[in-house]
């Protein structure tokens, strides 16, 4: 029986240490990681073949052992990864601010690590060396709890970890590993106050509700995406379909995919034909309210389950309104706060979309589909909060810091 | 009976107004607020003697009366800490960055209010101003729920805010109060996820542990202050006994004051009667360890519960290491991440206690009271966070917000 509170123990000790380490060691301990890994590459995928074994047994759909999945090319990407990291801006020892009282108190308002972050996981194996490296590059310990489906190819990947950091100046207890499959070392993770500083859970909105119900412990909520593109009464139908057909089907699976259109009865009224033409080549279901079905052919009722819930597939949900407020209250009531777009050519309706509607990214004539770290130009990414407080949007390296403030003084007394 | 369901809504629906405001018209509603409070200092006062009343009548100490007592004192300082407000920035509509993609999409990362603040606290009644004028210039609405003490303070308080904010833009269910003495209601607001965006209790230890092993919506921890000075082995005697003196003497029963002295054994040995001397002349109890009570006369034997919580009054823990990570462990054990001070004359042994010990506020020969934000020149603040996520340390107008990522685009797509 493995105690997650040992391991937890020994990762808030290991975070101490990693409050000491410098750039260049950090650096140094991800290009071992990244050169042990393409080393080992025979070794991990063997035993990734075992998860996807045991998967095809226990009948996994194909989607997930696509997740599951590791290939040379997979690999390849996890050690560049690591790699890119080492040229990204170390955000610990930031000098947000700094100011003298007029006592003589210098005060320094730094960025320092979080501490330990708690990794709750599905099957993706290359999640357990992306978080690693955004916390190592961060200062930050890490405790891993990948999804059972993943146990393999996650436990021979952290061995590799382990074996390239030996040879660094970081000590292989700040990565650790909860090696079992057992659901109840998961829940353990989540009172883990003591040793443990942030949960993220990354994976299906199932997971991060149960992370989010259950734990004491502060928790950087990610990723569940139920996006709407609201087409205005005054929007271009070129941009418009043109944004609805990308937000949709350039990749129906992801968070920042679209799952529902919102559009002006006026604007459907006048670009019936276009739309239904630009969702019928691109093979999307359609489900839709009343008026929706009443303008548009092969249109199934959208019950609640169609507004509140990601599709993840080439399926959209219509809602027809007759103003930007209905719009807006929709949103409210079945948004997900994590991207809304609204297309319209009038501006002002533009900017009073983009300040109601309560979400990380609001956009104005562009898909939702770049709430995304690396296609804003982050460089790295754990996740996409979807909460208010700490991060919001695409999180890298800065949001897994927090800050101290440091008082220099002579004496000062109040 | 109170539907807390139904005010927390009422307050979401006004942060959405909230969002569309200007600077001006927040500032003028403040200052309506604080004229109304000078004009109904008389009503105020009434009301305030009826809580006073009662809590003599309950066998409240003199310090918990002393701290629901309203005067015209203090009225005036609650309606100057309003006008104070009108002259600090606006925190809202800061633009943090903002690019534009290789594709031409502006990105603009911009500050906007949390939404709605869930206030839980005891029995200052100035609170209910304070937190309201803070959360209302900075764009969020709020709800109160005080101690059930302060009913009648409270309850005649929120009447003439309320009463001002009808003369202004500013919708007066921006203002929420919980006007109850039933726990149960309190306990409404823990869950209440889709109309509250973050919880923020303050008061005692065991109100606030309650909200954040209670709450699912997310908490901004704030206060307990369990702080260590730790005078090093080349500590300056002068320095020491002047910050051991001032940050356990100034103000015993706030946060911010020192609980534990941690000596250093070949300091004491030197400096023993000085520092005996000192704490006779202030009147100050002794507990200590062994060692401690070894070089030391009059020192009780401590125990776990006076390594662990605040004193709160004139005494003080004594602990003595033989090294500075010594005392950094200990500090790492009991501490509760507000401040921490080491004296010394060894500038590297004060960065590596600052690197180490995890806490807001970190001193380098200085008093622990600095941490506070009228001290540091912050303007306001609405509580001090012992947690490290979204704010660290004295919580001010920008802890108030969140941001938002705004994409302007001309069709953009991935």
């Amino acid at each position: 029986m493995i105690s997650v509170k040992e391991l937890a123990k020994e990762a808030k000790k290991a975070s101490k240490e990693l409050s000491l380490v410098t750039t260049e060691q950090k650096n140094t301990a991800l290009k071992a990681m990244a050169k042990k890994i393409r080393d080992m590459e025979v070794e991990i995928l063997r035993e990734n073949e075992k998860d996807l074994v045991a998967g095809k047994e226990k009948g996994y759909d194909q989607a997930l052992l696509d997740r599951l999945a590791l290939t040379s090319e997979r690999i390849e990407g996890m050690a560049k990864g690591l790699e890119d990291l080492t040229n990204l801006t170390d955000p610990v020892g930031n000098v947000v601010s700094n100011w003298t009282l007029d006592n003589g108190l210098d005060v320094e308002k730094v960025t320092v690590p979080l501490g330990v972050i708690g990794m709750i996981y599905e099957a993706r194996p290359n999640v357990t060396v992306d978080a690693t490296g955004i916390a190592l590059k961060s200062g930050n310990a890490i405790v891993l709890k990948g999804g059972s489906s993943a146990i393999h190819s996650n436990r021979a990947i952290v061995a590799v970890l382990h074996e390239a950091l030996e040879e660094t100046d970081i000590p292989k207890d700040a990565v650790q590993f909860i090696n079992t499959t057992d659901r109840s070392a998961t829940q353990e993770l989540f009172t883990m106050n003591d040793y443990v500083d942030v949960l993220i859970p990354r994976g299906g909105g199932k997971l991060i509700q149960t992370v989010v119900q259950n734990a004491t412990v502060p928790v950087l909520e990610t990723g569940v995406g139920n996006c709407h593109i609201y087409v205005d009464e005054f929007a271009d139908v070129t941009k418009a379909l043109s944004i609805v057909k990308n937000a949709k089907t350039d990749r129906p699976a992801v968070c920042n995919a679209a799952e529902t259109l919102i559009v002006h009865e006026k604007w459907l009224e006048q670009h019936k034909e276009d739309l239904q033409t630009m969702l019928d080549q691109n093979d999307i279901e359609l489900y839709g309210d009343q008026k929706a079905m009443k303008v548009l052919t092969d249109v199934l009722p959208a019950g609640e389950e169609d507004w509140s819930n990601e599709y993840l597939r080439k399926a959209i949900a219509v809602k027809v309104v007759s103003s930007l407020d209905e719009a807006v209250d929709h949103i409210e009531k079945y948004g997900t706060k994590h991207s809304e777009a609204i297309v319209t050519e009038d501006g002002s309706s533009a900017e009073r979309f983009m300040a109601l509607v309560d979400a990380a990214a609001l956009y104005h004539n562009a898909s939702t589909r770049f709430t995304d770290g690396s296609a804003l130009g982050f460089g790295a990414e754990i996740g996409i909060s979807t909460q208010k407080l700490h991060a919001r949007g695409p999180m890298g390296l800065p949001e897994m810091t927090t800050i101290k403030f440091k008082m220099r003084g002579n004496g000062q007394v109040r």
